[in-house]
């Protein structure tokens, strides 16, 4: 016999064994759920898309795209998010369809990771992307659906940060006059680094006044008493508008009454041109790392050839894993046991038990059954013992 | 603004919307179900595998492998099943585990397409695998099990055909003196070119008794009454030890009352080295190709270190949908518009009909909405007529 073959997986690869897959497929139907009870419709894209079509147009840095070469050379990407696979085809399939189009997906996602991470390279996402409407009542309810999936999922303790990619840029726009400057601070805030923050802007040695007012923007972490303060810190017009669309979008989150599950965060950054006005975050109690996150981003439909604004969320499925922790999914199990003569008898009785949802095995009593995992069982139906 | 991106997508790759992918998911959940009644549990494996330790082992022949080359120019594959990365696991991760392991999936799978086939390159498949037990009652439970997963997804006319790779083995051997003729009858059989066969078994020339029994073998399709028909065109132990084996497999398919929807169909031949035993493939009335395949690989586990005979099959997804035909997947989705000062309400009574399951889009009347396809909905409460 020749070498046995490794069992090897390609880094960042892993297995997901029955009792954990268990607790994510009751989670994935959690969520689903609720969020085709807010309407939205699922959809699947390929798992290889081409680096040229989807890859660019991603919210994933470059360098962390899987990328791989085809046959004929060509780079290709497992997906990294669902994002732009669903632009592309809410801009070619579905290009007659009327806005706003209401899709969602679950989906595996990959990110290249390096050998000292120990990432996964692959993870499971589920998301919505609600696309065509510029209205903040579709960013109020992406976030209200964002609380419904963390509720409805039961993560007992949670917050959404909500920002605003056109406050942030507006107050720097008028605080910091080179754009190489305002790269770095926005870097910062996306790391959290603000005592790195702060002494980047003292170093700028800007008017004490901007000084002051990018040293409150730290601060600026709350409930919608914030509006008001950060709208006393800004004048320009981009600023402005977000602050009155953070104000409407407040309102709309009261009407949903969810606005005991967020909090302001308006020096939240991303570190992509991705998202173009609100965006937002959600936070377990116990937990570093956001679950979901999302945000609008007007720009990306019209890089292919529909252009709309749109808005959407996804969920990490790791983290709500981990954020649910521990989670009963005793699966109720039977074990039939029967000798060769009574196996018509056990295989209708198995039957029967399934036709009333009963999940049984069914088992002659062997010298192989020795060996059985009989604790994975619930109940042990063993017929020999009956007539003996 | 730059050229818009393409909408290419790599070499059948293809995107499932949301009306075909309603019924997907609901015979996905159906088949699923049928599983975990008997007693699978669900797993999962990475979709990226070295081509070195699972791409080798597969039921795949080579040339429809999916490989790419990774960032260390290593050679991976997309997985081309489930069965070579469960056996892995089995060796691996569930070691420690005491056979039989009765594991199920649902996954997606690849096969690399040649440019004129218009094939998917990307399917979905569930499947079980019942590690660890040689027994004939494995076999029986695979394919009883095929019968009951037919039936619920709704297949209406479908037969599971029978095959036995020990006895078309153990007759080409005592009929068929060259290795490379045996080679050649074989592919014959598994492409179902039966004319080419008869034309090849003329030309060897063989003696006029063995010449007769391999046309014979040409008409072994039908019920039990096949075996003994079987049993007196072969003498060797290999052959004796099948036609003994389909008795025995036989008897335990009457005890499952699935007798009515198999057929025995003796010169099925697969062009693999991987099936060892039993092997067999689900038609539906209605279509040529194969709904469900399977069968039992007594060789792979030792492949991986630990050596165990098993057996198991995979449902193809696509063909199901295709079997199952128009299946009645209206989303009953209900459409509440409001006014601006009507949002409270409209929110509440959304809430209110979630609660209850219900599928609800809330909107405010406004011009973006003229646009709207409101035959997406079954129920429109237009909460601004009633004040009006």
């Amino acid at each position: 016999m020749s070498r046995p073959l490794g069992f090897e997986k390609p880094l960042g690869m892993r297995d997901v064994l029955p009792d954990l897959l268990k607790k994510q497929r009751k989670l994935e139907d959690k969520v689903k759920q609720c969020m085709e009870q807010w309407g939205y419709a699922e959809i699947m894209t390929p798992t290889l898309e081409y680096y040229d079509t989807v890859g660019g147009a991603s919210a994933t840095i470059d360098n962390k795209l899987f990328k791989l070469l085809d046959r004929q050379g060509k780079t290709v990407v497992l997906r990294p998010d669902m994002t732009a696979p669903i632009a592309r085809v809410a801009s070619s399939l579905l290009k007659d369809e009327p806005l706003p189009l209401r899709l969602m997906y679950s989906a595996s996602v990959f990110r290249a990771q390096a050998k000292e991470a120990g990432r996964n390279a692959e993870f499971v996402q589920l998301g919505i992307e609600n696309i065509g409407s510029a209205s903040v009542d579709a960013d109020a309810e992406a976030i209200a659906l964002a609380v419904s999936v963390l509720k409805a999922a039961g993560v007992q303790t949670f917050k959404i940060a909500i920002g605003h990619v056109g406050f942030l840029e507006g107050l720097f726009e008028e605080t910091v006059p080179r754009k190489e400057d305002r790269d770095v601070l926005r870097e910062y805030l996306h790391c959290r680094n603000y005592v790195g923050f702060r002494q980047y802007v003292k170093e700028l040695r800007l008017p004490a006044e901007n000084e002051a007012r990018l040293r409150e923007l730290l601060k600026l972490r709350g409930g919608k008493e914030l509006i008001a303060r950060a709208e006393a810190i800004t004048v320009n017009g981009q600023a402005r508008r977000a602050v009155a669309n953070l104000y409407e979008l407040w309102e709309a989150l009261e009407a949903y009454q969810v606005t005991d599950s967020v909090i302001l965060d308006l020096n939240m950054s991303s570190n992509l041109d991705y998202y173009t006005g609100v965006l937002f975050e959600g936070y377990a109690a116990n937990q570093g790392f956001a679950l979901c996150t999302g945000g609008r981003y007007d720009g990306l439909m019209a890089q292919f050839g529909r252009p709309c604004p749109a808005t959407g969320f996804a969920v990490q499925m790791d983290r709500l894993l981990e954020a649910v922790g521990d989670m009963p999914v005793q699966v109720e199990k039977s074990l039939i046991l029967y000798r060769a003569s009574q196996r018509q008898e056990a295989l209708e009785l198995a039957s029967r038990m399934r036709m009333e949802e009963g999940k049984v095995v069914v088992a002659q009593r062997k010298d192989e059954w020795l060996a059985a995992d009989f604790s994975q069982y619930t109940d042990i139906i063993d017929l020999t013992k009956e007539g003996a």
